[in-house]
């Protein structure tokens, strides 16, 4: 399994990897921009998308490492491309913390594909409604992150935060809820936090 | 194929059926509902969700009729089930102008599958962004008419309609723009003209 061969290279090299999964527009590019700004070059992006190298450039401009996937089409990345993307990034060389993956925007199929990832981790932003948990349930039932995301837009949507947690645990008994903003910066220290810790955890066990 | 049994069906009845897609949460139901509210009678809804009947019941609450397909994992609606679906509402003794097909909350997948409609339709609301058009190409290439939603949230956005519209029409050469707000109800009437007057054109095409 070429998932599971990119796990073992990021068990063998310490690396805490996220499969980063959301609907069009839920601010995962953004919030990656965020986290490239604490995490510097403990931090490579990949980035999948249908069409475009916008995000990888953005991503760049941060001065953070990033490999533009491309699927011309597919509507989820595959472990296949993702192994390719970590040949070229040549970890072992250059080595960092936390691989973070952004797949194709697409709460449906990149929820049952393994990419190798030690965990997958949903954004779901304000505008997008506080009924979609249950109607798209086999994403939020994987999870180890859910991150509410746009929360500066509060004060202009009515969005219940307490009923999309229970939804989400009335589905998966093991996630961790942030709710961010990446425009303000509220909660993304916190999150940097819980990876570092996850990665410090990987390296633990490693060593045990 | 089942799609142009479907479009058959339509025709005969001398209705105007669009295939509406977007990413979750950009305002499909909630569109439905302003349109419900003017076009009464004459619109009949067809919803298509992963799972839940969420959005059938939103529509009901209008006095709507609407119908739920469930597609259990499925990220996109085929033509069999809509099929099954007109059989079920019975369009023939409960007659109506406009059919409007909800897809899966999808940018990707629902583009390239016929349903037997008139027209796609295809949603992009303020929140998710202004770069989404050449970031997923293959839906806005098919559209008759792309609806700009969420126009409410314009002070609180940073988000370009002229660029979205530009790289619209550079992919496509044949759609229409509407500004729409289901909330403050901005340019939705406009929007039920344009469907009322697609079902007249189609009418006046079938008698002459």
């Amino acid at each position: 399994m070429i998932a599971t061969q990119n796990r073992q290279l990021f068990d063998k090299l310490g690396i805490f990897a996220m499969n980063i999964i959301s609907s069009p527009g839920s601010g995962k590019t953004s919030l990656l921009e965020a986290l490239a700004g604490i995490l510097k070059e403990h931090l490579v992006v990949i980035e999948g998308d249908v069409q475009t190298r916008r995000d990888a450039e953005r991503i760049e401009k941060t001065g953070c490492r990033a490999y533009q996937i491309e699927t011309n089409g597919g509507c989820h990345l595959d472990a296949e491309s993702v192994a390719h993307a970590l040949k070229d990034l040549k970890l072992e060389q250059n080595p960092c913390k936390i691989v973070a993956i952004e797949n194709v925007g697409n709460l449906v199929c990149p929820s049952s594909f393994d990419l190798g990832e030690h965990m997958k981790v949903a954004l779901l932003s304000l505008p997008e409604g506080d009924d979609k948990i249950l109607k798209y349930p086999s994403i939020f039932r994987r999870i180890g992150v859910l991150l509410i995301t746009k929360m500066d837009l509060v004060p202009h949507m009515d969005f219940d935060v307490d009923r999309v947690v229970q939804e989400c645990a009335s589905l998966n008994e093991n996630f961790e809820t942030f709710k961010v903003s990446s425009k303000t910066g509220e909660y993304i220290n916190e999150f940097c936090d819980f990876l570092m810790k996850q990665c410090s955890a990987l390296n633990t066990d490693r060593r045990s």
